[in-house]
């Protein structure tokens, strides 16, 4: 039995700002620095989902690219690109638009579709800046 | 003489929205497809800031590169890092937020300190994303 | 009036080979080295179409990048994706299959349907590896 | 004691099809896709390999780095360097010339010769393109 | 509870030497290859810093990145860039100048303090080359 | 007639120093910054040819790109790689060691070989780090 993981890499374009509502401006300068300023501002990210499996003997995947891909852009690539964060993706409502937000929520909108693909969710990886980055493993 | 070029890389993250105030939404999403989302997107932008000159015996540089790195960063990129481009930026305002103006606008803020710098400005390259870049090279 | 540069980067991924049909299989190895290997061998190739034109004051634009996008992939990567360019490519047909005689045959695929955009072509670039290029700026 | 984890990257472009002789074209295009053309296609593909050791108190390493690249390129990269992995390769002999066989096909080349440096393979990593990778960590 | 893992990536470049003093030159070239140039060679380092822990819900952070890249560019960073890691660093003084041993003492320099952000220190990675890298997750 | 550029990618890490023998220490610090650290620092240098030339309609080729890098390499990188770029290369004798005078230098090694190879040295590229870059095109 052989466990492989494969990676597939998406990108999408957003703005968001980090701040909390009940907090003054200068609060939220005070804790989220430059991403506070409240006209927002955005990123070119890049997202990493990596699913481990047993190799299939008929096809020599772990999962279906094609499938991957396609579950991976209808679930999450088309309600981020090109998109306000804070106040256009349903489920980022409530959070902090922050990149460990991200992490955590696209795992959650990830991890059942995978699951019938016969594959199972391993990481999300979110690349913010080519300096900044985070990643999520799951509970 | 030797003429050679030479290039500075910088950074800035931003968010933006094309569109015209005067058109529809219907028409703004004609014309400039997911781009006019009226809640804005953005993108990490690299910025080449490309100057030319004859290489100076005593130094072996063009230019300082210090000193060009201050220049732009105080003419250009204290102005767009972490800002929305459509409402906050002095040099962009009342001018379309598209990666050709970009490279327009910043051509005007640097020209004439570069020329300070005893160096002529030869190129500014902008790409938005990986995929998609602009180039000026004055008039 | 601003002549201003734009690029599309998209990708490619085939197989090729490098021989003359009239030499021997010891001629083609001397002359082309490995990349004659009679079985064939393959690249992801990353190709670059740079356009000028005067920035349009409707829209900010050189050109609809979109359609640029759609115009490359219609008529360059559709047939070049995922083939064999020897066997597959109607407009390799009968041209060694060189990085060099690519960025030329795409000029001429190209090169009309660009001026359709009110644009000019103005550079064929392909990344064969990430230590080989070419470039083709027209007659 | 203090366990290191290095990496080597190599680089080898071949040619492969994704198929199964027993399958229609049909067949074959519906489970493979394009990856299922007859005439085949290719990659530029990245090949990193992990071993992890102690670190060497005399020489600072946990293996010789340039033991480990003549080792990759003896075993690994002179057999599929601009090879066609389908016809030409004998690890990959009867088995699907998929990304996630590929790696574990490696391991197996590896796994020996890295003992003989001292060191222990941690990982097979294949970047197949930008967007599509295969980790594989032993049984 | 969620873990999630934050990298912040952050460079310098440096000269340094692989040898031994107590080695010949001759033995030294044997081991260490041209690593052991008496002149010195350098690089332009890639420093990658994990830290893990819980997401604080008030930020959204697992930890304050303005204050890990400051902490790394304090401890680390000023130490490194633009230095003779042989000759001016304090934090490899006596050891060989390897990237190995280079991911295990700045371990050492950033884990207390990475503590007194809140945080794990979970892997440090260094990158020489592009083909070359390093990685320490602690004891 | 098709005039084809195509380039070459190579890469060296060296160590150097900024200064001149004849300035103080504090001179040499305000002229040229950190790069004039007496102990040295380095880097790992990506250095780009380009060539221009006819395609030769026998081997779809502007130059035998084998050849080119066998060229560049015999001498040019043999020089530089794993040096110090002050104390041990001989077409950089009683030159600061800038970037620019760099791709100057390199021109001249490389100018007459590639008029051998049947084509014309049109740019020296030298990237120092990510963000510097210098370019020379000849008188």
């Amino acid at each position: 039995m052989s466990m492989v993981f494969i990676t597939r890499k998406e990108r999408f374009s957003a703005a968001h700002r980090l701040f909390r509502p009940e907090y003054s401006d200068e609060q939220n300068l005070k804790v989220f620095g430059k991403c506070s300023n409240p006209n927002g501002h955005g990123h070119n990210y890049t997202l990493l989902v990596t699913v481990k499996g047993e190799v299939n003997e008929e096809t020599g995947f772990v999962a279906d690219l094609k499938e991957l891909s396609r579950i991976i852009t209808e679930k999450v690539i088309l309600q981020l690109d090109h998109r306000n964060i804070n106040l256009e993706v349903a489920f980022m409502k409530g959070k902090l638009a922050s990149t460990e937000n991200l992490t955590i929520s696209i795992w959650q909108e990830l991890e059942a579709e995978i699951k019938g693909l016969g594959a199972t969710l391993h990481c999300i990886r979110i690349e913010e800046t080519e300096n900044n980055m985070a990643e999520y493993f799951g509970k």
